[in-house]
């Protein structure tokens, strides 16, 4: 059990009263493994669930040293300028080979972390990225329960991890820099299709140039790909994060996104499509767990595992035989 | 039911017989979504098991325009040259938005296609990458049962299928182009990280100084990576698919890889630990298969979906519901 838990209806006044010592309290129990805890979490989840959805969500990517911390603060910081309440957080999978980690540095965002109207909470530690994205996503639905009404979710540039972004966002930014060639070449394609705009960072100094001729090339090249069904045509954007400029159009941008899809009808047909995802992955994380979870599943395992390893046993037909058992196992 | 199919011993003793019509069948068969070929599908599997695993499997990966399908034609042909029997297979996630296949263009690869040491078998279709990842490795292992010793999987770099393709083969090369950038930053790192040499093709004509100039620079760059646990030095080299330059040094770094993960164990270690990866992917896949097709949970889904995309359901709350009616089913 997590130390000093609250009571269900706690934790729901808290995050409702805004209580940044509880939000944070109640993101640690969603985050939580254990099973107790995660019961609490589900009650506390559809109490507060009626008071979330009223924020813009978008969705801030790019390859490590783009500068996405530094726009991440300049933007947050303009924002609550203009009098919104922003909450930051972040998805990530830990790669594949090295495990690491973004926003667990705490002296990031030094400037943004200080500020009343701001709320940023480190990356939650996990192995399976269905799970930690899972958990962000509750994070958000907490956030905007407590008042935040714009949602900044980071995401490393790895690959998985953006469209688990994707599936949670009204918006998605892709952070680019200059100088980065000649074409698309070194573009994930994928990410390419999935962001709503393109903004190329450090569009400063002696970089000002470049920055316009990469804006330029970009906006060509991104004729070479398909409309999306929303009727919106990617943008590309300059800013410079450093010398806080261009982050104003930036925010336009989002605000004109959000009014165009209000009206055509895809801000709510993406979010009604958000949550039946989102209810396909939280089965299949279920799934996944009362089976890795069940003590006759696990005896099985540990029987048939150096068999599978050394290759006598075929892991197909043993993965049938382990499912059906699972199956039937209520039945006995 | 497949068209025509086949008894169990008859794809078994065709497959070892290096038929390569009934090859092409039993991929087919274990690439049916039907219960009734899957269930022959696992027998076959079974029975040619004992007879797969002899061969080297090589991971290709990619952005599109970096010349995949010349690659692999040169390489291929070097390869049955030397007395090789080389298969090639793909993974092919389709991408989010655009549903893109390789390999799936007959007219592909003509060369090799129509050489009698080789075997090219297109992209299964599929929507969920779990699915294609699993036919494509069963795939594999019928190719290796049939005689077949160099496996090229071909994979679009786009992300997720490199991770699942790295799950499969011993070797995994990522193909570049010269002039990409002076830095990393338009490189997915999570591939970076995976692979085991990068490969920067078309090194000829005026592009040979490039190409030369990048080997270096990326040679470079890779010093910033950890070390791999195999004690492998990530490899950097030029070549020309279409001056067919270069690519006897990359088959000899592939076998020089393999003598030197035999010697340290890593090379068993490696395949041992994909076994259970594909035990635990496989059971993942059924689970998700008996949830969603058992008529119960059809209903209940049919009758919450409207209230989970309006929001007033949580989706967490009603994923936990159903996994447990589900667990419960065989009870009554």
């Amino acid at each position: 059990m997590t130390k000093n838990r609250l009571s269900v209806s706690e934790y729901i006044q808290g995050v409702l009263d805004a209580d940044r010592v509880i939000l944070s309290r109640a993101i640690t129990l969603v985050e939580s493994t254990l099973y107790s805890d995660q019961l609490i979490a589900e009650e506390v989840m559809e109490g507060i669930l009626p008071y979330s959805g009223n924020s813009v969500r978008i969705g801030i990517t790019g390859v490590p040293g783009v500068g996405k911390s530094t726009f991440i603060e300049s933007f947050g910081k303009i924002l609550v300028e203009k009098g919104h309440k922003v909450a930051v957080l972040a998805v990530d999978p830990s790669s594949q080979e090295s495990h690491g980690s973004i926003l667990g540095d705490k002296t990031r965002m030094e400037n943004l972390a200080a500020d009343k109207r701001a709320y940023i909470r480190p990356s939650p530690t996990g192995n399976t990225l269905g799970g930690v994205s899972a958990r962000t996503r509750e994070g958000m639905l907490l956030c905007e329960a407590a008042g935040f009404d714009v949602i900044l979710i980071e995401t490393v540039g790895v690959g998985q991890s953006e469209t688990a972004v994707k599936g949670m966002v009204d918006f998605f930014l892709l952070l680019m820099l200059a100088g980065a060639g000649d074409e698309l070449q070194g573009i994930k394609k994928g990410i390419v299709e999935i962001c709503d705009a393109m903004v190329i960072n450090k569009a400063d100094g002696t970089n000002l140039d470049a920055a316009k001729n990469a804006k330029r090339e970009y906006s060509n090249a991104l004729h070479l790909f398909p409309a999306k069904e929303n009727g919106w045509v990617q943008q590309v954007k300059i800013c410079s994060a450093l010398d806080q400029t261009g982050l104003d159009e930036i925010w336009e941008m989002v605000a004109g996104y959000k009014e165009r899809m209000g009206q055509n009808g895809f801000w709510d047909h993406n979010r009604a499509n958000q949550r039946i995802s989102w209810l396909h992955e939280h089965i299949r994380y279920l799934l996944e767990k009362s089976f890795f979870q069940n003590e006759k599943i696990k005896t099985q395992l540990d029987q048939i595992l150096p068999e599978i390893r050394s290759g006598r046993l075929s892991a197909i037909a043993k993965a049938r035989e382990l499912v059906e058992i699972f199956t039937n196992i209520k039945k006995e």
